[in-house]
């Protein structure tokens, strides 16, 4: 357990950075942001900030020498940038969940690997490979998707035909996958963390709603079938076990028709769709993920509220003083300067009463 | 209503600055600490810290001048400072919620003026003055405390004859005031808002124990006698109302064994025996402080939960690690450095069911 006035270190410096530093200072840790920008949301309330490249190697071992531990807020953390810090100072979560986390092809692997469903999926290298891949996966439609390196829908094309799969990966130019589309019933989430002693906490499962690929919306808990709430528990328990991960994941799944779940994504960090927690549960997804980074026992992820969770997009976040003013919202604003289109700015928490919400 | 990116100035840069910073951080406000120490609590998780006396004028101009508002962690602020700030920018609660507090005499004056009861009192600032006021009094013991800067139990001295009393205030060598000894059943408190458009919302009045002159426990909700909870309310709001009080206050009481409720002290800022609202309120007394201060509407003061606060004094910081272990407790500590003795070094939430704390 690292003592109060330990720091902990965190790789990038937007909103989730800044909800993890602002959750690390009661437990009376500090906070060392590392992070390209001059200026950034978390920067601003870390006790300290270094501007510099995740591949600054010189920056990146004296960020690794003022730190206890070191986390990130994003999956994208060069390998390189990783295996350095990682033979400094402990990396939580640990490199292996960067790996698996980073690649598509290689996530969807290793999910069906431990018996857990996934879309149907194909990789495609090139559009000859694209052609092949449709066929074989049998679908009207699929997601093209790039391997590496999408978020919020971007690297990202739906395509009906062969050739229309052929065309989105010559356009990507990168090694891709091609995902056959799911016919769900909802998309649901479970944020959930492993402490370094190897408990494990989960919240329960929430319901997403995405625009243009954004998550727009998340409604806790969601409601699912009888047996699918636990079965999305053991899910994310599995994963987290095989990992060997010491942290908050995030872990998109859909829930289908018939009753059963197929993992879509992980995420190898804190989480949107756990964004929910801060002001419905005992312990939010934040302090979960600080305290196990730091050693700390985690707490049980009790909710004790029915929320429903905006996303403040662009310039939605204009309608912050009628959201100040709603008794049972809770605003959370990310202190960013331009509210560009597409842009996380904040959110808002709408609490109910258990079982109450619309 | 400030707007998001707008920057509220505290001056103080304590666990009290701290916390209001950390709540600030979510409505997208930015903090600017104006405190004399090189380092403090607050200054860590805030965009911004000036180093600077509460003398030192041009110092404190700049600061204005790099705000949008002004508040203050503690009430001991000199008249010549507030009154600097206020001329620059608004200063908020308003420099007549200062001059009552920062004087014992003026502060009972005050009181008594709004019909609201007190301890018996007589001023004393001098050993013949301090014999015939202990005689006014008419008690078998009194307690002689200075008029001005006194805070946990500093400044303070039991008496039990007119000579002790006269010692004590010539010890003093300072205006003090005599308060008769109250046989109260129940110490307990009210923290209270009031928003710049006039709303008040009021926490649950607590019960809080001391020793040694500091607060160790607040127990919410206070259990009280029928009506009693009311009378607290509208002893606070009546005070507000008054003061034309912009902010949080935190009113400390006597509740007498037949019903009646006496004020002890105004604290006219964020109050130790509210630190509970963090974790068992919609809305902590931080948030709803600077919501007031940036001209935000306050929220609902409700609350959700039980809750025990436990102040660690000192070495009692030490056991941090058997309380990061319970299931119901929110750790809050400071990011003091020197556990010395009598220092607040963090504090410890423990939650219960509605109705359920021991």
């Amino acid at each position: 357990m690292l003592p109060p006035g330990s720091t902990i270190g965190i790789l990038g410096g937007g909103q989730l950075g800044r909800m993890m530093a602002l959750a690390a200072a009661p437990l009376g840790l500090r906070v060392h942001v590392y992070a390209p920008e001059d200026e950034s949301p978390a920067a601003e309330v870390a006790a300290r900030h270094t501007r510099g490249g995740y591949d600054d190697r010189p920056a990146l071992a004296a960020f690794a020498a003022s730190v206890d531990a070191i986390t990130y807020e994003f999956e994208n953390v060069p390998a390189a940038c990783a295996a350095l810090l990682a033979g400094l100072k402990p990396v939580r979560p640990g490199p292996k969940a960067l790996e698996v986390a980073q690649d598509r092809l290689t996530e969807k692997d290793f999910v069906r690997a431990l018996g857990i469903g996934t879309a149907p999926y194909a990789a495609a290298a090139t559009a000859e490979e694209a052609r092949a891949a449709f066929a074989a996966l049998g679908a009207k439609a699929a997601i093209v998707k790039t391997r590496r390196l999408g978020y919020d829908g971007k690297g990202q094309a739906r395509v009906a035909s062969a050739e229309e799969a052929a065309a989105a990966v010559a356009a990507f130019a990168a090694p891709c996958i091609l995902e056959g589309l799911v016919a769900f019933r909802q998309e649901i989430s479970v944020v959930a963390a492993r402490g370094a002693d190897g408990r494990i906490e989960a919240y329960d499962p929430v319901e997403n709603r995405h625009r243009e690929g954004i998550l727009r919306e998340t409604l806790a808990p969601a409601r699912l079938g009888a047996g699918a709430g636990a079965e999305a528990w053991r899910i994310a328990g599995a994963i987290l076990e095989a990992l060997d991960y010491v942290g908050v994941i995030g872990v998109e799944m859909f829930a289908l028709p018939g009753g059963g779940l197929l993992v879509n994504e992980l995420a190898p960090r804190v989480h949107n769709s756990g964004h929910w927690t801060m002001d419905a549960c005992a312990v939010s997804q934040f302090e979960q993920h600080v305290r196990a980074v730091a050693g700390w026992p985690l707490k049980p992820a009790l909710r004790f509220a029915d929320c429903a969770m905006e996303n403040l997009i662009g310039d939605e976040v204009e309608r912050w003083p009628a959201i100040a003013a709603e008794p049972n919202a809770a605003l959370h604003l990310y202190g960013k300067g331009e509210a560009r289109p597409g842009r996380k700015m904040g959110h808002v928490n709408r609490l109910f009463p258990m079982g109450g919400r619309p």
